[in-house]
């Protein structure tokens, strides 16, 4: 039986270079942008300033919450918007569809957390197979 | 409303270094392992040799496809199996486990694709914002 998503042709062509799945994985491989999209939906109004997402995400530096907002504004993701005020009052929103990313990117990060301790014991099973023949 | 998976402390620590999902999401980020998972989950009995996924798995080199499964294999989403013939047949079969991960990673990927021209349309617009600000 052939896999639907095969069958789409969606990974299919000579080059996957400019495939939107790769595209979007990579940014989700980037940890922050998964931080930073589910401390806006646990925020009221799906919206925070820099330093409530500073403060939230823990570990994150300044440039990097900078360039992940950045990314993830170009994408649709979320949006940002200035208050002129002294000083200046900068919010992010969740758009609609970054709204919609989270059900998806959701139901993963639980099966991680769910599965975690099979895969920690597989690790440790082969780095033990492995050590043993070499 | 705080997000319940804000509320799981499962992104919080000091440190994100050794967060699990940090961990498994860049392994999905990595476009090769998706193809990868996709294409054996295609596959008669989730199985294939070395070169059925050469094959299917348009663009992928030889040594890119040694290290993906090797890493695939070490998360527990694959195992190897060696027959000795002349020359060895290596086959490698999703687990249990990498079954299970094809429903997210599905929902994930059906998500992008669904949603795909409102990020490219929203990349569009930001660029067209950017250039003319600049």
């Amino acid at each position: 039986m052939a896999d639907p998503l095969a069958k789409q042709g969606f990974f299919k062509g000579p080059d996957h270079t400019n495939c939107p799945i790769s595209d979007l994985l990579a940014r989700l491989g980037d940890k922050w942008s998964v931080l930073v999209i589910v401390t806006l939906a646990g925020s009221p109004d799906h919206r925070a300033r820099f330093s409530d997402l500073m403060r939230n995400v823990t570990g994150i530096s300044q440039r990097m919450l900078t360039t992940t907002l950045r990314h993830l504004e170009r994408d649709g993701i979320l949006t940002r918007r200035v208050f002129p005020e002294v000083p200046p009052r900068v919010e992010y929103t969740l758009t609609e569809l970054g709204l919609g990313l989270l059900g998806p990117v959701r139901a993963l990060v639980e099966w991680i957390e769910q599965r975690w301790p099979d895969i920690e014991r597989s690790r440790a099973d082969y780095d033990t197979r492995i050590d043993a023949i070499s």
